[in-house]
């Protein structure tokens, strides 16, 4: 078929241009005689892309110059016990508040190392909301505090809108997972001691992953770790202690300079509003036909969860909207029924077309 | 300029029919309407992707069943971390073979969980010869014996020819790093602890790396490690405990295709004998104009180093070459001179064009 509207929750829809780029330039970079992937990552080719990429990113996301910038291999996953062996002391308290399924896999992968503590549990209530501000249990002398700010399962989101965009924890240095909502919208960098996101949603391809350190921390002296688990190393190396993965650091680069040539984070906060917006709309509106449990301050613009008031009709929803060239909304298996991932790359008009689908399809079915 | 002669020690040249399919693929994946970069690694068509490529490498390299294969990120430097975490006791002794820098990276990356025994060592020799085997001061007890296959930077092969293709260790398992000679010829996989292996040198891109283990070596309790970091964790979620590098798994699909498509590794290892042996030959005629120390028996066929005799001749001979289409010939900055790297993808008529160009140069500038 032609391009579908693609609504994978990560790996995620590129830019057009930017796979246009990419496959133009596949067998020979800037006429080079090869292509991006074939060449020596300390060669000044792929050089130049590090550091464009970096400068970019740094323009896009307003990254403030003391905080670091790496580009790794291994996913949030890897540094979610990254950050406990480089920022924390062996048994040391940790304070982690979860949201949804991200936030349980970032806590377990700490738990051989620090005292994860469960400061703040969306569960009980289905992860249907956010655990209010005043409810979390810290601990003293907490290394820091964690938070996943948008969980793509349950599509449960951090948002102003519940008065808890940028939770305040004092002096303790805040963590957040942005794996699928970073440079979704502006945000305030400097109230971070680490943000990590894997790129595959909101920043391009799969297969790479931007930690943003604020630079004091790396003072810490954390745990016994080999040097490839230890973040001063990779910053002293230029995220280049061994051979980082060129390709996936070259496509993130080519989604960046997009973003910024579109408007940049600005321009897209509004854009995925109006998105997530219409597409909640559409569910409210439908008089039960569709649902989303979701306290409605805490929904996620990035993750559409929602389900059939029949799941007898998930098979010819999906039939049909993959027929529509409306691809990938099967739900995940944790929750079943329907998701629309639609993060930064995902077009307004692909969700005004999934907007006027599940209309039809409910006057066809309702 | 067209397509060049690439000599890059990784990321390293790609064959040309796999990257015009990942280019007439960016796009649109198998008339799915997206690229396979853009879809769920828990969709079908990845999956397909997935288990195809591992079924391909099975076939290619004729692992047994015995063995498990994971396809993972973070890079050989990664695997050299987490064999100690996975498969040694804390404290336990392993012995370590070093016959060039990526043994001692390797050695440096356990120091903080084993006791690395440093068994045999090439360094006071300039790591030109691999240490006879019966100078080797293996442990008692050992958890393992840990060497790498093919040095890219001093150029150093283990090979029939000096009697230590695969070193005989008795009951203890072999682990050996082949990131820059996988595939490329015929190897007895059952002699094998542990293989493993970044893809871009010999089976196609960067961020993508194979790791064949032994399955009852999964038994072994190993040490306290995040979930992330856990062999039998990745083996039961079948390389997907967290979103997989998808678009560099794909290539290493097309690329291990094509090696079966052109006769596999049999096929292989004479083309690589051949090209090196043209290289070695053209070097050793030279009259000493080029040089390698390397002890014949132990010379990489898959890198090549060089001196020119008098190094004032280096920025002319790189200069002169990149003019004739053979690019990234510049040495290692720890040794300098010149290197070719001409793994699997690199043609023969690349070497042939290499070599007249070296008898070129020397006959301008002899």
């Amino acid at each position: 078929m032609s391009r579908a509207f693609n609504f994978s929750p990560g790996p995620a829809t590129l830019p057009e241009p930017v796979l246009q780029q990419a496959q133009a330039e596949m067998l020979d970079w800037h006429g080079v005689g090869a292509s991006i992937v074939e060449l020596s990552h300390r060669g000044p080719e792929f050089m130049q892309v590090a550091h464009e990429t970096e400068a970019d990113l740094r323009t896009l996301m307003a990254i403030p110059d003391d905080y670091a910038v790496l580009f790794l291999q291994g996913g949030a996953t890897v540094q979610q016990a990254l950050i406990a062996l480089n920022f924390a002391d062996p048994g040391q308290a940790t304070d982690y508040v979860i949201t949804g399924h991200w936030g349980k896999t970032a806590l377990k992968q700490v738990t051989p190392y620090v005292h994860a503590n469960l400061a703040a549990d969306g569960e009980p209530g289905g992860f249907r909301d956010i655990p209010a501000r005043n409810s979390w249990r810290l601990s003293d002398g907490a290394a820091y505090v964690h938070y996943t700010a948008n969980e793509t399962i349950h599509g449960v989101e951090f948002r102003s809108a519940n008065g808890c965009d940028i939770p305040d924890v004092g002096d303790v240095p805040l963590f957040a997972d942005f794996s699928s909502s970073i440079a979704s919208e502006p945000l305030d960098i400097s109230r971070f001691g680490v943000i990590y996101a894997g790129a595959q949603k909101n920043l391009g391809p799969v297969g790479v992953t931007v930690v943003i350190i604020r630079r004091d921390l790396l003072e810490r002296a954390g745990q016994p770790r080999a040097g490839i688990f230890d973040y001063r190393a990779h910053l002293k190396g230029e995220s280049m202690l061994n051979t980082p993965p060129t390709w996936n650091w070259y496509l993130l680069g080519l989604t960046v300079k997009w973003m910024l040539a579109e408007g940049g984070v600005a321009e897209f906060a509004q854009r995925n509003a109006r998105k997530s917006a219409l597409l909640y709309d559409t569910i409210d509106t439908s008089g039960g036909f569709y649902c989303n449990e979701v306290a409605t301050a805490a929904r996620s613009r990035m993750n559409v969860p929602f389900f059939l008031h029949d799941s007898a009709l998930d098979a010819a929803f999906l039939q049909e909207s993959t027929a529509a060239g409306l691809i990938s909304l099967k739900g995940h298996r944790v929750l079943g029924g329907m998701r629309a991932s639609i993060y930064n790359a995902m077009p307004e008009a692909g969700v005004q077309a999934l907007a006027s689908f599940m209309r039809d399809f409910q006057q066809r079915h309702g």
